[in-house]
């Protein structure tokens, strides 16, 4: 492998849940390192190892144990990096990230902020990063030349809607989706859920979650408007689509069952669709990003799999599994999802984004 | 309260964990007292108290403690029985309980071996008891003057019939249903779910558990057909449903995200909806069955529930729980049902269909 | 029964978990009734419905749910109750309470903060309600006709002080105690512990509690001295103890590994054991307080018990479970104890204890 | 690296969990390769990936998946291994494990049958590979000339015993060790512990573990008697051990709180302690056993810590984690183990035993 220029990475909320994530995927990474950690003001100017309450299973890299954590405002130190992660919470999340912006940064978030920006690109990595095609409209509207935001989908959002987008590539539009979720106790961070209120128990709500979902799918699934005015919101072939979300006791991965109708008629069979979710193939692939997993969608032929202890960290969580495609006694096709919701449901989409960005020359 | 005359029990499978909720249940029962207890040849002979692997959390009967096992074979003292309860699991249950119904003896059984024959009721006690009515049938089928075999449904499918019934009382037939468990560990019976199998763990998996839900629903919320010939699989207006079942590592209580949709246009209103299930009152509760819940839907306003760990004992699980009632994006309505498996979804249910025969003369 | 006046009953703290615990007892409670609910100013003059976050698995109480809530200082309203009870957490409590004192209430509070005062008694009721002898003593210091502070214990020091009371009673003195406790979830209140530290782990320590087990244990088994000066701390034959705390995933319920050596030689054999612990019985049952257990302490034989989940609310979690009583390698004798943190371990004690004043006249 | 010299490598008992561990670990190793599966008779003849019900979270070697299952019976397939391990249950481990022996190979067991043997050696391989001196004793008693049988510990044993030599090793032999384990239910195999028996819960008792860790220890902690007679069992330093052993709700990681005594007046302080247990060598490490942990004893500062969750995986599991060492108020000094009892605690000890023994010239 030939020499490549390192990329110098910042990280907007280094010592939450999602900022430990960057860290740990950063650390491993073949060409980008980490420059600068973001933190409250109460944590700047000690050591990153001194203020975070690290929670990953491995230790904190040595590189950055002894870093000293930065406020989250541009300074000459930010101005410095190629890339700006952001793991904040959405309380800060909006208005730190368009300074960022500002400053002629590009941002990859992981917040909910940005996402319904008509000029925002929201992606999932192994499904739209064409939509980074209306990134000069949103530097023209805000007179920038380099900096940008980018965000990634909500966690329950990113399982569903790769295998939605393998679907739709082989049969044509979907007409209907109905989907119930049982997520992970990790998609709601730290401290998060109490362990009183889901210790033998089932959440059957997740404040705004369902919209979420409803939501983001449409974007992502759509299109872009000509003349780089924004996003379709899938408009041409409109989705219905209706999620039921539920917290249940699993510590990562977020197992989702989907029934969904075609247009098209005959519908596919399940042997068919097995066929396409398997052969999908996603731009991050075939522009060789690192973090990309091999196989987009794995296919279990199990009767009980996907399951999300023993799926979870199968390609580093940056795939998704799909299993049990049978046919529907109501729409045409059903099946469970599992994904990886800290992986490729967070930190490691906005780590392909960035990858996917630097491929085509935009940072 | 009069003197009521005390109704001889016999219990098939008194070891099992089913059998054990039958003892604990007719510890506290106004009328019913536990005459035999009848498990394998290996435990019979022995007391009760010695041969028990006792899994609940109040202590074993006193008056059980020390009985006798007897061998689930038809003797003098099983035919001093008023009635029957089994808990037998399915690889014995069918012909046992068939040469107990032929010994003149009236068998309520939990065990799915029944419940398809084309003259045996498999009744939800708050949604069809009407269907005894097809006894006469089965007992002139078989040339008998008082035995019979009365199922009740499988643990998920009590869950849903319950609203769907009222419902369709209040709004006329149902055109879909798409529904998705997140069920217990305890459904699975004693040894049951192996703990490293579903600790921190969703299996997406339980064996024939969605046929049962999707035929059984046909069978308990469809009619008698004329001449007391069977049932009609609610021929006149056929239901699409739809369920996929999880099994999650919660204890006790299942909880059912429905989506439903009415056969009438306009439909009813999530506010109408809530009424209909709140006031949706059951024969079990009009002819006074002990065992009945007061109130057969409890309606929760809460954003959050119902949850199985907080509203699964209420009733004392006799009732069901429904909860999130709103507007679907797919479907008419969608909601949350928690019904507790150990309870109405077993025991229970075999316990008021006995009240209810009991009510009607039937033993 | 005779008609026995009622007692008018306020509650400080009474939306916070051990709050919630108070209303419960206190709604089937022969003769204390709930008179004023006492909370933060944040949610005084609201219905207790309308701020509480109920988590209990029983319905909030319907005579208190509408009762509008109180702030914690002393009133008219206040002023009519014959006991208040404090479950504060102990950020307020210290003050508060002593307010409430002050005012010439007796406080009996499950805050930790005055249980190291030299003239308010520590009681486990099962255990040392004779140290009540010193509520004169702490009236006089204060200036007081009626007002005092009665603590109970933490709710690991709970669980072993009452065999060890048993065994001291029986034996004589104690010389060692090695004890590891396995704490509940629930033990740290609301929100409590993190879901995301505890699912599928052991954290092994717990804050001050294992300070809090020995020196405890040492006020709660010692006397009273001459004069009423106070405690003596066990000070005769002086304790040597060890505490080693972990909480584990387990929502109610701690189990603690109890290894113990006496003074007397030849020690008891763990049949003696068993026995004195059976045989035990303590002033709260012979002065017929209506919470106190039939059997203080339950002995189990089977090798595999007290387990939490199956012996946590036998007698309401007001008793102490015994079990794997056997020799130990290195002391005398060793036992597994497991008692309901949340009942004897919390608000019933502190009830209890009540009862026992109102007895012996005090209130 | 220069090329090596690959070892044959036969798993008896390859289906199990133990066995799926082998094949995981072997999958990795620089120099061992797995060459024949041993099953049971049901399975044998068809290939591994169809016989297997794989619970590991990585997928099945792929030069494995393929490989046709033989029995547990030595053949000229089994005869070409230069190294067996066993991972058989007990009911099978014994004779089967002696026949492989008696067929001149050297044998790699993980099961209980054999540890107690005066002259099989019982090797933690952190702790007492020199025990390995015996084979020439074990072999002379069996007519042999290469095979032997070596065995490692019991899981829970395993975790106290590298701390323990490392105490031993710096400040001389202990007198008193009063220990309490936190087991995970991955220690009972699979299906092991039903989930209805552990969720919510924790079981204080595991068969025979507490006399297998007590003996066990001393075996292990002791040395050799001259003339290769056998082991001396801490004869000369006998130690008083008890253990108290619990099951938690804990996939895997086991917990184990200790209090020691040493022989030596003045006892050495906490931070003596501490730096002996990090200053802790091993042969394994000298020999450079490529399984072999970098760190014998991780000892950690953190109030909280080790934790199973966050600390079982380090180091591969190869090593064991210390915590939380302080002063004991019975004891001299207390402290907190956690240990890997899939990886160090089973098959890993195995695996670096072979390595022991290879690198000292005995396969």
């Amino acid at each position: 492998m030939t020499a490549q220029r390192q990329l110098k990475v910042g990280i907007l909320g280094a010592t939450g849940t999602v900022g430990q994530r960057f860290i740990k995927l950063l650390a491993q990474h073949p060409y980008m390192r980490t420059h600068v950690l973001g933190a409250s003001a109460r944590s700047a100017g000690h050591k990153y190892i001194d203020v975070v309450k690290w929670k990953q299973v491995t230790r904190v890299p040595q590189e950055v144990a002894q870093m000293v954590v930065e406020e989250c405002v541009v300074n000459e130190r930010w101005k410095q990096c190629d890339v700006v992660f952001s793991g904040l919470a959405e309380g800060d999340a909006g208005e730190i990230e368009a300074s960022f912006r500002a400053a002629e940064l590009p941002v990859f978030s992981n917040a909910k902020n940005h996402r319904r920006d008509p000029s925002t690109p929201l992606i999932v990595p192994l499904v739209n990063p064409s939509h980074l095609s209306v990134i000069p409209h949103q530097q023209a509207q805000h007179n920038l030349k380099k900096g940008f935001i980018v965000t990634n989908a909500n966690c329950s959002t990113t399982g569903i809607v790769v295998p939605l987008k393998a679907l739709e590539g082989a049969f044509g539009p979907l007409d209907c989706i109905v989907v119930t979720t049982m997520q992970a106790i990790s998609g709601a961070g730290y401290p998060g859920v109490a362990s009183f209120d889901i210790f033998d128990n089932v959440v059957p709500y997740i404040g705004s979650e369902e919209e979420k979902m409803e939501w983001e799918t449409s974007k992502i699934l759509g299109g872009v408007l000509p003349g780089e005015k924004g996003f379709d919101l899938h408009a041409e072939s409109p989705l219905k689509i209706s999620a039921a979300c539920n917290r249940v006791p699993v510590l990562e991965g977020h197992t989702e069952c989907v029934s969904v109708s075609f247009k098209r008629r005959p519908p596919p069979s399940p042997e068919q669709v097995k066929q396409a979710l398997r052969e999908f193939m996603c731009e991050a692939q075939s522009l060789g990003c690192p973090s990309a997993p091999k196989q987009a969608i794995v296919v279990h032929e199990e009767v009980d799999r996907p399951q999300p202890r023993l799926d979870r960290d199968d390609q580093d969580g940056a795939g998704v599994n799909v299993g049990r495609v049978r046919n529907c006694g109501v729409f045409d096709i059903k099946f469970v999802v599992l994904s990886n919701n800290v992986a490729i449901g967070a930190a490691t989409s906005s780590i392909i984004n960035a990858e996917i960005a630097h491929a085509k020359g935009m940072i």
